[in-house]
C-alpha cells in the first residue's frame, strides 16, 4: 500500500479557503491575492502537500509530457537524438514519455496510450505511420512532429536534414575527385531518408552521363558488410560507395579490409550521420553531418509553439548539414 | 487552444448516473453492476469520452508510469537496456518516463519531477545517487531499483551482474592460457561495476603470486585508445589486458593495430558487456556477456511486486553471465 498523500482538501481546510482556491495557487497564471497565496503555501508546507503535475494537467490540460516514438535504437544516431531531445525538453520544463515500437509501424494501441496520458505532443523518429494514425491524433488535436521523416501528403509537421541536396553534394564531391564507378547502398527502402539521399545522388550523376548501381541495404552494419562482400568480389567493382548511413559504411569498410582492399587507395567510402564511431581512427569515415542541434531546436519549437499557430498548415523544414572530410575518400592529385 | 475533451460529468449526465459511478466503471476492480456499466460505456462511446490514465492515477494512485534514469547513453550497452526495459514494461502495461541526468549524480530537482508525476517506481542505471535522494524517495514510498549498481549500505534494491565473480573468472581464463603480464583498465573509479570487476581480477591473480597493473579509464572508447597508446609503447608491455567494458576494449584493439601489434598473437584483450560491436568481424572481441534479459526481468519483478512485500529488506541480486569466446585472446597450445 502506498502512503496516503496530503490532499488539496486538507490544505484548504487548514488554510480556511475553498479547494478551488488551493487549485488556483498551484496553477501557473491563475489569479489569487498575495495574502491568500501565502496562507495556502504555508498550510501546504505544514502538512507536506505537494502539487501534483498530473492533477494540474487535468485542470490546465498541460501535462508537460511529450511522447517520443523511436524505432531502431541500435543505430547509434538515435541514442544521441534521444539524449539531446530529452535535455532540450527538460530545460523547457517538459518530460519524455518514451515509446519503442515493436514494429516498424506505430499501431492504434500505442496511439491510445498517448491519448490516455494526455501528451501535449508527439515526436516520431524512424517509424512509419499510417494516415489513420495521423488523423486520430489530429482529431484529439495532439500535434505530431516527424523527426527526419515526412509524409508524402504533408499532413504532419516535419523537420528533416535536406537528404536530397546532401545526396547531390556527395555525388558531386566524389565526382570531382575523379571517381568513375559509383554505388549507392540504400537504407530500408520504405524510408524517405534513404529515398531522398538516393534521388539526389543518382540525379547528379545521371546529369554527368553516369549510371550508378543501387544496392539494397537496411541501415544495419550487417547489411553493409554483406552487400560489400558480394559487391567487392566482382572484378568490375565500384571505386566509390555512398552508404545511406554510417553504421552500414563501417560494415563496408570492414568487408573491404577483410578482402585486402585498401581504403581510400582502392576504394572510397562516404557515410551519412556522423556518429561518434565515424571519427574512430581506424575508420576515419568521411560523412555527411546532419545538423542535429538545429533539427532538435526546430522540432521543439514547432511542437511547443503549435498551440498559438493552429491555423497554419503543417510545416516542413529541410536543413542542410555539411560534409565532414576524413580519410575514407581518395583525394584527386592534380 | 486545445479542443475541450468530453468529461466524466457529461457521461454521467447522459447515462443518468452520478460522476462517481462513471469513475468506478473506469477503475479496474471497482464494483459496479453490469447493467450500469453498459449504460455508462454506451454514453461514453456516444460522446467520445475516453478514460484518462492520469485522472485514473489520481483516484487509484496507479499511474502505470515508471521513471528511468540513465546517464552515459553513448555506451551502446545502455540503449540496448533502454530498448528491452521499455518493451518488458510495456507488455505489463507500464510506461517509461525517461530521464537523462545532466550530471553523474541525480539531483533533488529531478527527484521532485518523479514525485510530481507520481511514478510508481524508479529504475536507475549508471548514475550516482546520494543517501538523501534515497531517503526522499522512500519517504514517499516510491521504490527504487538500481540496475547494475548497488549502494554500500544496501539501502536500495539492486540487480547486478556478479561483477566480482566475473572478474575472477576472466583472470582465471587468461591465466590458464599462459599469460604472465596482466593489466586492468578501469571504468570510472567511483562505480561499483568497475571496482568489483577489478577486485575479482586482482584477487585471483594475487593468489597466484602475480601483481597486475591497474590503469585508470572512464568507460569510453577514447580512454581505452589513449591508455593503450601509452601502455603498449613500453617495452615491458602486458600480454593480456582486461577492460572494464567493451567500448574501451575496442579502443585498445584499435590502438594496438595502429602500433602494429597483432591481436591475439602479441596481445590478448577481454572486454565486458557483449555489445553488438564486439561480434563485428574485425574486432571479434572475447568478452563477458551480462545476463541482460534475466537482469531486466528481475528488476521489473522487484519493482512491481514491491507493493505486496514492503516489510522485506531491500533485495540485492547478483546474476552470473558467461564468457563469450571470440578471437581476441591467444589460446594456449598444448
Amino acid at each position: 500500500m502506498k502512503k496516503k498523500q496530503s490532499t488539496a482538501i486538507e490544505v484548504a481546510k487548514l488554510a480556511n479557503v475553498s479547494q478551488s482556491t488551493v487549485s488556483r495557487v498551484f496553477t501557473p497564471g491563475a489569479k489569487v491575492s498575495p495574502k491568500t497565496q501565502k496562507r495556502v503555501l504555508d498550510a501546504a508546507q505544514k502538512i507536506g502537500y505537494r502539487p501534483n503535475a498530473l492533477a494540474r494537467g487535468l485542470i490546465t490540460n498541460k501535462t508537460n509530457i511529450v511522447g517520443l516514438v523511436m524505432g531502431n535504437i541500435q543505430n547509434p544516431f538515435y541514442p544521441e537524438i534521444l539524449d539531446k531531445l530529452t535535455k532540450s525538453l527538460y530545460e523547457r520544463g517538459y518530460h519524455v514519455l518514451f515509446f519503442h515500437t515493436k514494429n516498424d509501424e506505430i499501431d492504434q494501441d500505442e496511439i491510445s496510450q498517448f491519448l490516455e496520458y494526455n501528451v501535449e505532443g508527439v515526436i516520431m523518429t524512424d517509424v512509419l505511420l499510417s494516415s489513420s494514425v495521423v488523423s486520430r491524433l489530429s482529431t484529439h488535436d495532439i500535434p505530431i512532429v516527424l523527426f527526419n521523416r515526412y509524409t508524402q501528403d504533408s499532413s504532419c509537421h516535419s523537420v528533416c536534414c535536406d537528404n536530397y541536396a546532401a545526396g547531390k553534394k556527395i555525388a558531386e564531391y566524389l565526382f570531382k575527385q575523379g571517381h568513375q564507378k559509383f554505388t549507392y547502398i540504400s537504407g530500408r527502402i520504405n524510408t524517405s531518408t534513404s529515398r531522398d539521399r538516393e534521388k539526389g545522388f543518382v540525379e547528379f550523376l545521371t546529369q554527368k552521363g553516369i549510371k550508378p548501381i543501387v544496392e539494397e541495404g537496411d541501415y544495419t552494419y550487417e547489411a553493409g558488410y554483406n552487400v560489400a562482400r558480394q559487391l567487392l568480389k566482382d572484378s568490375n567493382r565500384p571505386d566509390a560507395i555512398f552508404c545511406a548511413n554510417d553504421i552500414m559504411a563501417l560494415g563496408v569498410i570492414d568487408a573491404a579490409k577483410n578482402l585486402g582492399i585498401s581504403i581510400p587507395n582502392d576504394l572510397s567510402i562516404i557515410g551519412f550521420d556522423d556518429i561518434a564511431m565515424a571519427s574512430w581512427p581506424l575508420y576515419s569515415l568521411t560523412t555527411w553531418q546532419q545538423p542535429v542541434n538545429e533539427m532538435i531546436e526546430e522540432t521543439i519549437n514547432i511542437l511547443l509553439n503549435r498551440v498559438e499557430e493552429e491555423t497554419t498548415k503543417p510545416k516542413c523544414l529541410f536543413l542542410s548539414g555539411s560534409l565532414i572530410e576524413r580519410k575514407s575518400v581518395k583525394i584527386l592529385k592534380e
